[in-house]
């Protein structure tokens, strides 16, 4: 299974793709940090975004996406970009009919440490290990990415396939909500 | 000038087009209220409301878009679905290559009202005059973003002028930023 993982930001977007299975060494595909400047007006910032990760989704073709799930206990300023990223970053999974699967920061320490309350550095060197890497991923973004996709892969694609089927049935009658 | 007015949300989006020009009476066009089910997964959230906007933008044309903009102040958990909703509909603007302006609350009520603390009721109320409509608009979110369009239009075209270049300027070197 190949995986993109999304660290959703307006500033510092990190993006990580893997390939694997439950349960065995992943391998590292490619990653990326997509920048957009602070001082560019909001849609063209998002449009950057949106436009790199149709890009990249394009490149790589995943069979799936995983998402950072936002939380607003941050900076209240930064916070509210940082989500409308995230529904960006979702956005462009759904768009190409993949199953997204969000994950709380938490769930992804758990996943590639073994605690959900472990630090960045401990984060990047079990990234590190677990890819097989010479060096660790720079800048921290893509590192956090790629742990997003190595903890989808780990919890196996069952959820992801279930919403793959639902994604697909919604289609069918999407017309009749507005 | 034809402006696309979008209050957003996840649940209820409100879409108001609405025709102007700077200090005369407004025409309304059409009005929406885009519905996603709570209950269904955030990814076909967020692409039946990118759907549904871009559908809308197709059919009604207009010159430019107006977004209210997101703050934290709200319910948390509200606030975080809010913030992708309001993504997405910035998004959605850029996207097709229109300028979107994004509007405080506060300006949006003092534009319609003269008074930046005005009530729900208060905007209801003027949106349904400045528009010359024999019934307010329902629901409300519908009003809001009603409100949203008159107000920018009302504040001119020049910051929307301004944009549309700069948003034409930066596609040409888009490519670069990665």
């Amino acid at each position: 299974m190949r995986v993109l993982g999304i660290d959703p930001g307006l500033t510092r977007c990190g993006v990580g793709v893997v390939e694997g299975v439950p349960g065995r060494q992943c391998k590292l595909i490619a990653y990326y940090v997509i920048h957009t400047e602070p001082d560019d007006d909001i849609a063209l910032r998002l449009l950057h975004l949106d436009t790199s990760l149709a890009d990249l989704l394009a490149e790589h073709q995943p069979q799936s996406v995983a998402v950072e799930r936002v939380f607003s206990q941050h900076n209240v300023r930064t916070v509210m970009g940082t989500a409308q990223a995230s529904g960006v970053a979702v956005l462009a999974g759904a768009r190409r009919g993949l199953p997204v699967q969000t994950y709380t920061p938490s769930e992804v320490k758990a996943a590639v440490t073994g605690s959900g309350t472990a630090g960045k550095a401990q984060v990047t060197s079990m990234v590190t290990r677990l890819l097989g890497l010479d060096a660790p991923p720079r800048p921290a973004d893509a590192a956090d990415a790629l742990a997003l996709a190595i903890c989808h892969i780990w919890r196996g694609g069952t959820r992801a396939r279930i919403e793959a089927a639902a994604l697909a049935a919604s289609r069918k009658h999407r017309g009749a909500r507005r």
